[in-house]
């Protein structure tokens, strides 16, 4: 029927992820249908109105059927509810994968679901802002970012050279790592972030000495930074928080250390200790801007933005 | 001599802050000569080099000589021994203000050695960037940021008007309030932010399981955000945390308790905690934008930046 890579793909979730990867699909022709599936009647008239498919459902199980590519986009708590549903109707040889932040228990959850001969290639692609939903998403928002495969032993090679070309074709370099270890490497350098920031602007709220007003207007001294990644959504880093509990909670106990370490030294005035630390961190942010994993003008270009608007 | 505001403005220190301060002044005309003075000669060379001033030295005793306006931009810890400098050349009628992010320490520090007849109007220019030196100065950092001062009981309301018309030629918004107050708002939407970007920086360095290049390569996820403010100057960072000691142990305090309450929650697998949290905070990502204090953009606009690089 049609020349693209694959004959149909089944988005089941379609929010800030589901609808930018349904963004490039069009563009880019990737699929001969696109079918979107949506438990939310407000977020499927939503995708049909942005058009972002060829066919809408709130039926998991209809929306994979006859699908060569299924992706999974919701929020990891739903991947197992999600797996019960769509297995019966899946196609033999379709490849199902998703994009879940936690991968050991996404595994845990979808494994026993899935049918012999379907092809579950768990998945993260590194990607996203602080919005959410069918409108937040947009084209070429994978381009030049990492996405991670965890594959499972028994995984097909051929299969998942195609969902590398996939992605690949989206822009985004592709990594493979075990799960054990991409739910680690996660919790470090994604989920402790995101959960010191939300705390953070928490401990902010609940001042009283220091008004609400004075938090925001005096906020480009720092704080502001902190707000983004806690306006994140909530469903989501709720169920990445109940689905990565014990690496994050190791990284917690370390970075509590770390700051007992440091108010200690700030209770008795040791400069050297805090003057070593501020030192050393410097060089990750040089770092990082080399990598190309960061913009290298100074506060995040904001201030050209800002005069620009 | 001039039609300028001020005859002749001293800038002792002119790193970040006092060079942008210069280069706004030059851009604008407000003053007929301006020296610079900096202990570091490599920096009061770079300074001469840069065309910053009208007249540089190594003694800020010799460049605040029949200065109307001195601005000491130097480290919060180097306040006291400044002031004792340049007490006796300062010129009756003279304004001296300073840019250190902590006010009680450094009225502490400087007022003994102000002698009569001096304005002392204590400020803070709520603006910079991670970068530091010189070189990062630029003209227009002050636009649309606020200046707090916090005058004492007998400031001469006559200079203290002066000085608000200095920085609302530069741009900027004049608040004031005690400095006690200032310190501890400052606690909370700077220095913490600052010391907690360190501290997670400092965290993800020491791991063993996840490589330092791991945490590079994948940070765009989240951590990448921390790093700007972690690359910050570690003197000016040092002195901060030893300045504002108690305003700091106190916001660290109830941090790190509601860290302690957000890990149980994490621990027991508390959904609605987390939810509620999640939920609280953006709101005030909300606010903060709509009072102009960020950009609106996701992720801080670099996705285009990144785009067009």
């Amino acid at each position: 029927m049609s020349e693209a890579p694959f004959e149909k793909i089944a988005l089941i979730g379609i929010g800030l992820i589901g609808s930018s990867i349904a963004r490039d699909v069009k563009a880019l022709g990737l699929a001969g249908e696109i079918s979107v599936s949506t438990r939310s009647p407000d977020t499927l008239k939503r995708a049909e109105e942005l058009e972002l498919g060829t066919s809408y459902t709130a039926s998991a199980a209809e929306a994979v059927k006859d699908a060569d590519l299924v992706i999974v986009s919701v929020p990891v708590g739903a991947s197992g509810a999600v797996a019960e549903q769509i297995a019966p109707t899946l196609r033999k040889g379709a490849i199902l994968t998703d994009v879940g932040s936690t991968k050991a228990s996404v595994i845990a959850q979808m494994q026993p679901h899935v049918p012999e001969g379907v092809h579950f290639i768990p998945g993260h692609p590194l990607a996203g802002t602080e919005k959410s939903g069918p409108d937040a998403g947009f084209e070429g928002l994978f381009a030049g970012r990492w996405c991670i495969f965890t594959p499972l032993p028994e995984t097909d090679r051929t299969a998942l050279d195609r969902l590398r070309g996939f992605w690949e074709a989206l822009g985004s370099r592709v990594d493979e790592m075990d799960p054990q270890h991409h739910d680690k490497v996660l919790a470090i350098v994604s989920h402790l972030p995101h959960i010191i920031a939300y705390n953070i602007v928490g401990t902010a709220d609940d001042l009283e000495a220091v008004t609400q007003s004075e938090v925001i207007k005096y906020s480009a001294s720092g704080f502001r930074d902190f707000t983004r990644l806690a306006a994140s959504d909530p469903t989501m880093w709720r169920d990445v928080c109940l689905h990565n509990k014990d690496a994050i909670l190791e990284m917690l106990a370390r970075f509590s250390e770390d700051l007992a370490y440091l108010q200690r030294a700030i209770r008795w005035g040791e400069g050297d200790k805090l003057f070593d630390l501020f030192t050393r961190t410097r060089t990750i942010r040089r770092s990082i801007v080399e990598a190309g994993q960061d913009v290298d003008e100074p506060d995040f270009g904001r201030h050209g933005a800002a005069k620009k608007s």
